[in-house]
């Protein structure tokens, strides 16, 4: 399991990963622009770059048979050993072999290898015989209706479930951290005698804090590290990933789930600079990818429920109504998690999957409030706590002259924003390098836990901020060396979890700060923030991001106040909201849903509206000047093959030509099981073009007819679909056959030699997919590009004027320059 | 242009029009399905079914000179007179004459004639040589940039003065409305004495109520009539209908804008059951389709700015931003007018896109905000009017019991929306038939007009309502029959818009109607507004809808309080609000917009979501098992060839070969312009594919390269791009030569006859769309309907097995079973 990149980059084998990745397709020369459209003629130069792989080190793909992962190792067959000997001859053997074609001549498809190989999903939908043979079966009105009442049912529960597991995780972390602080306040109380002033002993509480901070942050820690990597981080950008049609081993198993929980859990509690929000976002998509498939591959357990929702397509439209009630049950906010999942995932739009999404959404926020209103002993649905930065009371208003001052609020956070960004990127890169070793991960969790704590310590013990009780917004005052009937501000700050604090931002009365303690808090955040986003724990990026926000937007109000002390439209609350909008446009560039989250967990008028939408755009365009988004910058050290809205600038004047890759390894539309067993041993490609008229043994010169992939030619041949033993198979084989094995297709290696099948052959007419998407090699890349994207495309078949094959596209030719 | 088909049917022209449609393409019998693919060979069937057309009757093409409604004419072709002679025999003289190939074998495509043809927009950039060169030569990051620059700033512009018209709308309504109710008032007042309660004389408050009703309503009514017919009706189903990729003639007019809103304020002025919010979002689409094109063809003005923005599918996005920033001004909804965008429109989802929509929402609201706050005198953005529906002061609440009881109200809404949109349809249905004439149009709404005002002072004068003065919710409560402080409260509901009396029910404190007012004036309403609806006067169907729904809503809570009084949940604005959104899902079936626009509208927290969306969606489910929402229901009738989300039922087991029409005028590469010139002058296809490796004279047996545009080749013609002479024009022209005649492509009357240049050839490799949608003929239906739709298409190509055109597929081929 080691061997699989995690996309925080994790694991210890990729010390040398951040080295300039190779440019994966060199544009070819191209033949000179000429006004009529040229043919592509089928005398394509046979390319001198074949590979031998004779010798190939399958060992390494064989199963190991303890491994539950099997196709998730699969995912990540090291290239061929014959990667940088592409200039190598064909062995002559190897030539017999295959039937006295040159399989391996691929050029441009294996030589991507020095990044990790994620697969892409299947999102389109095969529609070969046994799945239209299925269709006519079912084209009664009814089957329609029940499979569309079941997806209801599944995104009703998806929602339940999702708001219950957020419930869980949001209680256990309130309850702990409760008594957490309750015993440090205690623990200062008993160790700082009230009289006096002058400095008490501060070093039990400290270690008191320390402890109490390290032992989860460390059980966590290892958790993480020791147990399911893939769970270190926020988890959107994995799940955005996901939803984009990348495949991300493991991201969406129930193992993966426990471990993000307890991850967040003791992260938070521990004291670390991150929110809850993340991991409940992928939380609901694990939540929906499980209840979705009627299956559990952790607990080795088929419900037998579902199964006609078995497929990519479907699951991943599951996940996207999880994400979606992930976001909603996080913030109480059901529009702002639907626009969550449009802003980042839906390629394909569809006014049904909306609206599902939208109820799994509005159902996750109602039976969050049902379980919190009950929780917290309220009757009717008024608990408060869900809009979780707090609601303000008064309608927050504005002038005209203010909106100047927004959008300079706005320029300020999209320069903290990329900033932040960019550092956090550096210290990750360092990270990936200078520590690869689990126990040094988790140290370095621990490490960072304690340089938090050490701070916050250091702050209150020099900084003497007392305020008077009374209108104090704090539930716990600590007195620590102030007056009696005062309490310490700084402490105030520090005692809480990071969400509270942003709520006291947001709603403590003037004057709660000095300048000089706000001041301190917005720099050590924003550098522990920094620190702690890519340590190997659970933990998400928004609330730490709007606490840093809030704070220099407090900041800010504060200064001016106190600069002109006659200005009256300083309501510090406000400031502090634009300035968390402002910080969040800068880091997240997530505007819309932003915006929207941010009005519906806030409960601020519609008018408001304006205010906010200045600052995040002013923020977004002043970070994007500088970089990407943290989950894309994320996305993109991790060389995810993540398909953006547009092509990339460089595509802008290439054909499809230009990108291709060629020559493709194809197969007869009946073509030997002995022919089949040798392509799908000696290359890991997922889709062979079907190709029919072949004159002699060139199939890359027939006339393309389908598709097939890897894993059904794998089931074909495990399951001896031949057509020589026909009458066996065939009344009892239907498209539930190859669904079964969905979605861990088993390897090539599980196949049997075909010793005494040797002459059989497959009829590939029935399972492959008829309808390809075709395009011609003239076709420019912005517009195949296009459909690429909107049709959630894993290849694409790049044909010549004759129908005949020139090349395939797959997402990897979309990324790289 | 009376013979132009207006959504609505407002034309006299189509006393036949609801005769059933001839079923358009009738299934081919199929070749028995083999498992194998067969792959099309060339021969295929010359169908029986050529039809001679040598004797067109184009002289229903000649342009009417003092017409500026070319195009829109020209789609209106009434198709060949062969029409019904589909079996006869090609004239040889005709055969002759098309260089001895039959161009006119067309077989399904013609045979769609009974119904209005319309045409699709060209939502796909044709990628031709021409436009790769101006890619290039733009290849720069600068044109880019300031690319988008502009398109923010035509965004930003479409929201201000959507805004700005949506103000002027509201306010003069309001102040009209204002004027005539209370001169109304003052009548009632003077003409029954105040002492007498036994029954003074309303007659002639009644006749100036009359008279008051009766003039602006035909005065709006006869604008719409006999000025811009297109502007009747909400506009919805039309903007959707754009939206969509259906070109709507005359629809985004700055002519159409006028009479929309001088329209919309005379029958709302008048006193129609109607409101303004459909209009509205008919005037943002105008807007936009004006700003972004910057040149107005009712002006004849071009200013010479945008001008890279000008083709469907540039002017498509911002049509989408104009109908947001409409709804969002209309109902102080920024997020409730993007969604509905999306739900209504957006086939091709975009992140940029959807951001510019959200930011020209919230401008829009904030100019709103900002106007009608100056407006009412108040100097902070505090005006709660922008709440259109009135905000509830009190968070609402709800109890576990009451969802049931929800639901319940949403069933209603459902069965009594269905109701209403079967009746609606009946009665214009029966409008359409006896109504042909237009004064007799304005005749109706005249009638309807006095009939709602009899119906309306008939209540009044027979229902003795009386309430104390005090708590009245009305501004100029009248006092009528009543006794010294009170006032009638059957006059309150009558004396305001439509829109006001909304905001009663939902906020009028509990007891202020008697039961029997309240069921009086929902089965009033009920049938006012849906006689109301497809009158020739420009209104929209929500507020009426709404508030019929609120007034059985409330009367709900009325009757259960009465029954049992020891009831406490019954708070009859809540109430009211679960109606009206129960009776709009019932009626409208927009689920996600509305119960956005109604929580925006009505500033109810997110807790209350749930509630509303259970209406909502019991509601819709319920409508939909009897009919269509209101808005698909008119798009139905008038056989506007709207694409579903979803391909029809019908088609679940169909192939493109059983859909396609064939064979296909085709044309080749380098054609001469003498054929092409033929070729457009006697067919009216808008697509032609461009073929290559001709074999002798059957161009339609050609390899595809590409497919031309008839706007295209009429301008090739006009312009004389001919081989022969292409070192006077090759230097010269560009994309912008095609694009300076957009929107309104000459028709190819304008082109002079070819007498010099009968031998001169046109080469089209550098006009022609090289990358055109192909698909195989096996290819199934659901699945070229998700390619066609994802991307937009106009047409799409059929080709078989060797590239060879195989037949072609239009919308119009997904729509009709």
């Amino acid at each position: 399991m080691d061997d699989v990149k995690t996309l925080i980059s994790l694991d210890e084998e990729t010390t040398d990963d951040d080295e300039p990745v190779a440019p994966k397709v060199a544009v070819k020369s191209s033949p000179p622009p000429t006004a009529v459209v040229d043919i592509l003629n089928d005398d394509i130069p046979t390319p001198s770059t074949g590979v031998g792989v004779g010798n190939n080190n399958s060992g390494t793909l064989m199963p190991d048979k303890d491994d539950d992962d099997l196709p998730a190792l699969l995912d990540h067959t090291p290239s061929y050993s014959g990667n940088s000997a592409l200039n190598g001859n064909l062995p002559p053997n190897d030539r017999d072999n295959a039937e006295s074609e040159p399989i391996f001549r691929v050029r441009s498809r294996t030589a991507v290898a020095s990044t990790p190989n994620y697969e892409s999903l299947d999102y389109e939908v095969c529609e070969n015989k046994l799945f239209q043979d299925e269709q006519k079966k079912r084209l009664t009105e009814r089957f329609s209706l029940r499979k569309d009442i079941i997806r209801w049912i599944i995104f009703i529960q998806i929602g339940i479930i999702t708001a219950l597991i957020a419930c869980s995780i949001d209680i256990i972390i309130e309850e702990l951290s409760e008594l957490k602080y309750m015993f440090l306040m205690t623990s200062v109380e008993k160790n700082v005698p009230q009289t006096d002033f002058t400095g008490g002993d501060l070093v039990v509480p400290f270690l008191y804090w320390i402890l109490l901070s390290v032992v989860p942050v460390a059980f966590g820690a290892a958790m993480v590290t020791y147990i399911e990597p893939i769970t270190a981080g926020s988890g959107i950008p994995q799940v955005k990933s996901y939803l984009n049609g990348v495949k991300i081993p493991r991201i969406v198993r129930i193992k993966t789930l426990a471990v993000k929980a307890i991850g967040v859990i003791t992260s938070v509690v521990g004291g670390l600079a991150g929110g809850k929000e993340g991991p409940m976002i992928h939380a609901g998509a694990v939540v929906a990818a499980g209840i979705s498939q009627g299956k559990s591959t952790t607990f080795v357990k088929d419900f037998h429920v579902f199964k006609a929702f078995r497929d990519d397509h479907e699951k991943r439209d599951f996940v996207l109504g999880g994400g979606a009630a992930g976001v909603s049950a996080a913030f109480g906010a059901p529009i702002g998690g639907m626009l969550f999942s449009l802003e980042e995932a839906a390629s394909f739009w569809n006014q049904n999957l909306i609206w599902r999404t939208l109820v799994a959404s509005i159902i996750s926020v109602f039976t969050l409030n049902l379980v919190l209103s009950t929780y917290h002993g309220l009757n009717d649905f008024t608990f408060t706590g869900l809009f979780n930065l707090g609601k303000f009371d008064q309608p927050l208003k504005f002038d005209y002259f203010e909106l100047p001052i927004f959008m300079l609020l706005g320029i300020t956070g999209g320069l903290l924003g990329a900033a932040w960004n960019s550092l956090n990127t550096k210290i990750n890169g360092f990270r990936k390098r200078y520590i690869p070793w689990k126990i040094g991960k988790v140290c370095e969790a621990v490490v960072v836990a304690m340089f938090g704590v050490t701070l916050a310590c250091t702050m209150i013990y020099f900084i003497n901020d007392c305020r008077p009780l009374g209108n104090d917004p704090t539930i716990h005052p600590v007195q620590l060396f102030c007056e009696d009937n005062e309490y310490n501000a700084v402490a105030a700050l520090w005692f809480q979890t990071p969400e509270a604090t942003v709520r006291s931002l947001f709603h403590d009365p003037p004057g709660s700060h000095k300048i000089l303690t706000l001041t301190m808090f917005t720099i050590v955040y924003y550098v522990l923030s920094c620190a702690t986003f890519g340590l190997n724990v659970s933990l998400g990026v928004f609330i730490p991001t709007a606490l840093v926000g809030a704070a220099w937007g407090r900041l800010f109000a504060m200064v001016t106040y106190y600069l002109f002390p006659e200005t009256e439209f300083l309501h510090p609350g406000k400031y502090a909201l634009i300035g968390a909008a402002a910080n969040l446009g800068g880091v997240l560039r997530m505007t819309i849903s932003l915006s929207v989250i941010l009005m519906e967990t806030t409960g601020v008028e519609t008018s408001f509206f304006f205010p906010l939408i200045i600052a995040l755009i002013s923020a977004k365009w002043v970070g994007d000047y500088f970089n990407e988004g943290i989950y894309d910058t994320q996305i993109e050290v991790n060389h995810v093959p993540i398909l953006p809205w547009e092509p990339l600038p460089q595509y802008k004047g290439l054909t499809a030509r230009e990108i291709l890759s060629s020559p493709v390894v194809c197969i007869k539309l009946r073509d030997s099981a002995h022919y089949i067993y040798n392509v799908l041993k000696k290359c890991d490609h997922n889709g062979f073009p079907v190709v029919d008229d072949v004159q002699g043994v060139h199939r890359s010169q027939g006339r393309v007819c389908g598709i097939v992939l890897r894993s059904q030619l794998i089931v074909i041949l495990l399951k001896s679909l031949y057509v020589e033993n026909s009458r066996f198979w065939l009344p009892d084989t239907s498209i539930q056959t190859f669904r079964d094995v969905y979605p861990r297709y088993p390897s090539i290696e599980s196949v049997r030699k075909l010793d005494d099948k040797i002459n059989y052959t497959v009829d590939l007419a029935m399972f492959m997919n008829p309808s390809p998407v075709r395009v011609n090699a003239h076709d420019s890349v912005p517009r195949i590009f296009q459909v690429f994207r909107a049709l959630g495309l894993r290849h694409m078949l790049v044909i010549n004027n004759e129908n005949r094959i020139a090349g395939i596209i797959t997402r990897r030719d979309f990324i790289y320059k």
